[in-house]
C-alpha cells in the first residue's frame, strides 16, 4: 500500500531535491506541492525556477501549486515533508498537526523542543518514541518530526560511532556550499575567491542539535549528551557538499585504527534511503573533497579520512551531500522511519 | 647607506611579490636576481610568467637572471632574500651563509633548527640575537634567518596578545588559498566547485612553528612554548589570504573584550613594513573575509574578528595576506629587522 | 574653484566605486549622497553594505543619507552623479533636470534619445554640444549626460580606432564579470561552475548605443554608424572586468599591425581621469584577462590582444574593469568633460 | 560476439572518461589499458589519479598497466581507443594500424590528413569510407578514424542542422572548461576569477575541422566545406561544458523558428551512444548553461538556445559535455560505428 505525500514549500531549493527524491521512491506517492501564495494556483513548471541538473519530472511539471495552509491540503494526504522557512514552519507545521497530518520537517523550528524527535534513523531512530508523549502533551492526532541542520548531520554519524570512546569535548570548523543557504542566499560578490566565516545561528544549531542527537530517550525524555561541543561554521564557493574538520576528546584512549574501525563498523538501518556503509572511510589523506565524495551513496553516505591522533583523541574530517543527506534526504529518510515503525 | 640585495629563486609566485616590495623599498637596492640553471643568463621579463596585476617593474625586467649558486653571485651583496624550493635551500644557503651572506628566508628547510632564528619582528625580534649562537657554532660569517610558513604567520600574531592569558590548548582549522602553493600548485580541476582537506606536512609545520616562535630566548636557547597545538588544514578555491577558525583555551579566564582589547593593543614596531596597528579586530561578525581584508596595511595586517567565548577560553578567526605577510613580506621585514639590528 | 557634487543611489555597486573615486578626486566636491527611502535619514556606513577591498573614506562614512528627491537635495549642488537603477533614473533624472541640476548618469535609461548625448569622451566629446538642443527643447536650465553600457564601453575605443578602415560588420561576444549586475544580481549557486549565456536587453544595448557612440553629430542631430552590429552576451565567473571577443569587417584592408598600430596611437584627452594611452596593446597571445589586467591605468584603460587577421578584416579581443571605466569612472570622466567645457 | 577493447594513454582526463564508458559497455570488453613507461607495469588503481566523481571500476582497478608500445599490445584486441597526447600519438598510432589494429583516436595529430575519416557519426558517418583510400595508400591492415576536437563537435551538430539553408560564414565565440585541458593544463590561479582568451592552435582546429566535416564524400576524396569560418576561443573557470556563441550566415533565408526546427528534427543514429534526439533546443533564452545542461543525453546531446535573427541570418548559443560528447564518448561513438559498418 503507497503512501501519499505531500511536501510544504516545494519549489525552494530543498524542496527541488525532495521532488527528485519522492517522485521515483517506491513508498511514497508524491499527490500535493504547496508554495508561497503567489505561486498558488499555478503549475509547478512556471513558478519554480529549476536548478537541478536534470529535468523536471514531467508528471511534477504540470502539478498544480497549492497554498501552504491546512484549508488547502487534502485531507488524505498521509504524509508531508515540510521545507519551510522556518518562519512559517513555526506558525503552520503546529497547525497542521492539530489538523491530524504527520510531518517530517527539515525546517528549524522546534528542533531542540523537548518533545519533538530530532532524528538521523541510523543514529537515534529510537528518540521517534517521543512521539507519545508529543501527542499525549499537545493533544495532536498528527505527528511533528525533525531533521538536524546539514551541519549537524554531516559530523553526528561519526560521533555517534565513537561515542564508545566516551566523547567529553568536540571542536568542529565547517566548510560549506552555497545551496546550503537556499538558491539565493548568497551572492556570487560575496562568495568568489572568497570565503565567510559566519552563517547566522549556525554555530549554535550544531553545539545544541549534536547534544540532543547523541543523547538518551528514558522512554519519557530525551536526556541530551554532555559533550561540550564548539563550532565554528565558513561558506565557501563550492556548489554542494559540507566538509568538515573534528577534533574529539575521548575519555577513553583511542588511535586512528580504532576510529575507523568504528567508523566503518556503525551499522546502518534497512530503510531504502540508507546507504551501506552508511560511514565510508578513506585511506587517502586528501578526501573526502566535496566535489569528488558528495554524491557517495547516492548522497546519502557520510565519509570521512584524515585521521590523525591527537593528545587526547583523533582528529579527521568528514563530508555529506548537504540538500540530499543534510536536507532532502534527511527528511525523506525520516519519513521512511515514520512508516516501518507503523507512525502513518 | 642603502643595502644591496637579491632574491633566491625570483621567478617564482614568492619571488615575484619580493620584487614587487623590494623594487620600490627605501633601504635596500635589489641588484641580484637568481632563477634554475635554465632561466640563468636570460633576461628576467624572458623567465619570469609574471602573474601579478601590477606591470614588471622595468629595470627589474631587463636584469639578466643568474644561477641559484655561490660563484654566480657578486660578492657585496649585503642581503639574500631565499624564496628557494626547499629542497634547494636546504642545499644552497647554508653554503651561501658559509661563504658569508645573510640570508632572510622564506623556503621551509631549518625552520626548527635550535640556532636558526625563526621570526615574526613584532612577535619575536629577541630571538635573533640566537644568531651569534650559530655563527659560534657553525663558523659562519654569514647568517641564516627564517620566516615561519604562510598559516603559522596568520595566527601567531593574534595568540601572542592573547598570551598572556596563559595559552595552554590550540585548535586551528585554515582554509587557505591556493597562492600558498605556487603558481602551479593546485590545479584548476583539483579546486574549482571544491576543497581539498589535506595540504602535505602543513599541519606538523604549523604546530612545530607556533611553539617556536611564541618560545622565550634565554641567551643560549629558544625554549618552546608548551601550549598543545592541533591543526587542521583545508585548500579552498581562492587566489589569496588565508582565513582560519582559532580556537584558545587560556589558563586564565578570558571574555571576548579582554581578547579584542588584547589584540587591539598589541604593540607594532617602527619597522618600514610594519602595519601600524598589527591586528584589526572587527566588530562585524562576518569579517574578516580572504577578498575583502587581505589588503589591510598594505597585506601586511592581520585582521581578526568573530570572538566568542567557549568554555575555556575564546574562540575567533584571523586572515593575512599568504604572499605578503605570510611570506615575500615577512622574509623583507626579517631583512628591515637585520639591518634595525645591525646583522648587515 | 571646486564643483560640488552629489551621488543618486550611493549605496549599491556603482554607488560605492562613485564614491572611491570622488572622494580623493581633485576638482570634485562629495557632499551628497542620496539613496531609497529606506536608507534615508542614516548614516552611511550604517546603510550601505560596502564591498569594495578598501574601507569606506572616513568622512563619506558619516555622511547623512537623503532621499533620491529633488526636494531633499541641496540646491548648491554643481552636478549630480547618477547610478539610480533605471526605472527610478527615468522619472527622478528629468524632474532633477528640470530643476536646474546637471546630471551625469550611469543608468540605461534615455541613453538612446536623440537629444540626450551618450558620451566617452576620449571617443565622441563632441557630442556633448548636443545638450545645447536637449535645453532647447526640453526646456531645461539643468543638463542630462550619458555614458554607455559597460560591455558597451569596453569595445567602442577599439572600434574608433579602427573606424579609419571603415567598419562595416561588428561581431562581439561578451565574457562578463558579475559586479555587472549588482552585489545581488547573480546568485552564487547561478555561476559557480557556470556560466549563463544571457543578460536580459544587454545585446541590445551594445548593438544600439555602439552605433550612437561611433555616429557623427552634425550640428542638430548625432547620426548613427552604420556599422552592422551583432552582440551576444554571456556572463562568467570573474567579479570584475568585462573580456570580449571582437570581430570587425572593414571596407579597406586592414592587416593586424594596421590595427594594433591604430589602436596604439589612438589620443586619450587631457583629464583627470584619462589614461595614456587609452588604449593598451599586449603583445602576448593570452592577454588581456580579467584579473590580470583590469586594474591598468587605475581601471580606466581598455586593454586589447589577440590579434589575427580574418577574411575581411579582424579579430582581436578586449577588455576594460566594468565598474570603473565601464561604469562609476565613465560618469567621473563625463563629469570631467562638462567641467572642460563649461556646463558646469 | 564482444569486440575486445583497449585504451591507450588510460591514466589522463580523457583516458579516465573512456573507462566510466567502456566498462558498462553492451559492445566492447576492455582488457587493455596503456600509459608512460612509468606507470607501466603497476595496478592502474595506483598509477591513475582518478578524478571522476563515482568510483573506478573495481576489474579495471587491478588491470596491470602496459606500455603504450606495438610489442606491450596483445594480438587479439579488436579495437583501440586513443587518448594519447598528439605528439605521442603521431608516432604510434600508425605505428599500430600498420601493425594490424584499429585505432579510434582522440588525438589531434592527423585530423585534417585526406585519408583520414574525421567523424561524428549522426553528421558524417559515410566519410569512414575513406578508410578503403587509407589502406589502399598506406598499405595498413589496420584503420585509423579520428574525432574532432572538444570545441569543433559542439558547434557541428548544429550546423549540419542549419546547412540546408546554405551556411556561408560562421563566427564562434567559445567559453571552455578547464577539463578540456587535462588535468594539470589549466593551474588554479591562472583561472580563478579570470578567463583567458587563448588556448594554442585551437581557433585553427574548429576553423579546419568543420571544413571537414561538413564537407562531401565523393567515393575517393572529402571535398571541405567552403563557409567561412572565424573561430575566438576562450578558458573559463568551469570543470565540465563547453559553451558556445555562434552566427552563422546563410545563403536562403532563414528565421528563428527554422532554425529550431531543422535542430529539433536534425536526426540521429540507432548507436548505443547517440542520444535521441541529438539536439536538444531550449526555450528558455538563458540556457543552455554548462552546469545544469551538460549531462543532457548521458553527456551525448548537444543542447542549444538564445535563438535571435541577424541581418543575413541567425544566432544561437550551444553546449555539449567536453569530456563525453567532445573526446571520450567522440571516440567510443566512432567505435560504434566501426563496428556497424564491419571495419571490425
Amino acid at each position: 500500500m503507497t503512501v501519499t505525500a505531500g511536501i510544504l514549500g516545494a519549489t525552494g531549493a530543498v524542496g527541488q531535491r525532495l521532488i527528485q527524491l519522492l517522485e521515483p521512491h517506491p513508498d511514497f506517492e508524491l499527490v500535493t506541492l504547496t508554495a508561497s501564495d503567489a505561486s498558488a494556483g499555478h503549475p509547478y513548471r512556471d513558478v519554480a525556477k529549476w536548478r537541478i541538473d536534470a529535468p523536471i519530472p514531467e508528471t511534477i511539471a504540470e502539478m498544480t501549486v497549492r497554498r501552504t495552509d491546512p484549508d488547502d491540503i487534502p485531507d488524505d494526504i498521509d504524509l508531508l515533508f515540510s521545507s519551510l522557512p522556518s518562519d512559517v514552519g513555526k506558525r503552520v507545521e503546529p497547525e497542521l498537526c492539530e489538523a491530524g497530518y504527520v510531518v517530517s520537517s527539515n525546517s528549524s523550528n522546534d528542533r531542540t523542543a523537548p518533545d519533538v524527535p530530532l532524528t538521523i534513523p541510523e543514529v537515534n531512530a529510537g528518540h521517534l518514541d517521543v512521539l507519545e508523549v508529543q501527542r499525549e502533551e499537545r493533544g495532536w492526532d498528527g505527528a511533528l518530526v525533525k531533521n538536524p541542520n546539514c551541519s549537524t548531520i554531516t559530523m553526528v554519524p561519526t560521533l555517534a560511532a565513537l561515542d564508545s570512546f566516551g566523547i567529553e569535548q568536540i571542536h568542529v570548523s565547517t566548510l560549506q556550499a552555497v545551496s546550503g543557504a537556499g538558491y539565493s542566499g548568497v551572492s556570487s560578490m560575496e562568495i568568489i575567491d572568497n570565503a565567510i566565516p559566519h552563517i547566522g545561528g549556525e554555530e549554535q544549531k550544531m553545539e545544541a542539535e549534536a547534544c540532543k542527537l547523541l543523547g538518551a530517550f528514558d522512554g519519557r525524555e530525551i536526556n541530551w549528551h554532555e559533550a561540550d561541543v564548539a563550532a565554528s561554521c565558513n561558506r565557501i564557493p563550492t556548489i554542494d557538499g559540507h566538509l568538515e574538520n573534528v577534533w574529539v576528546e575521548t575519555r577513553d584512549e583511542i588511535t586512528t585504527e580504532d576510529a575507523a574501525a568504528a567508523m566503518r563498523s556503525y551499522e546502518s538501518l534497512d530503510l531504502h534511503s540508507s546507504p551501506d556503509p552508511l560511514i565510508h572511510v578513506f585511506e587517502e589523506p586528501d578526501r573526502p573533497q566535496p566535489r569528488l565524495d558528495r554524491l557517495h551513496g547516492n548522497g546519502m553516505a557520510v565519509t570521512a579520512g584524515g585521521l590523525r591522533e591527537t593528545s587526547n583523541g583523533v582528529q579527521y574530517n568528514c563530508l555529506a551531500h548537504n540538500t540530499i543527506r543534510g536536507a532532502a534526504g534527511a527528511s525523506v529518510l525520516n519519513g521512511e522511519l515514520l512508516l516501518r515503525d507503523g507512525w502513518l
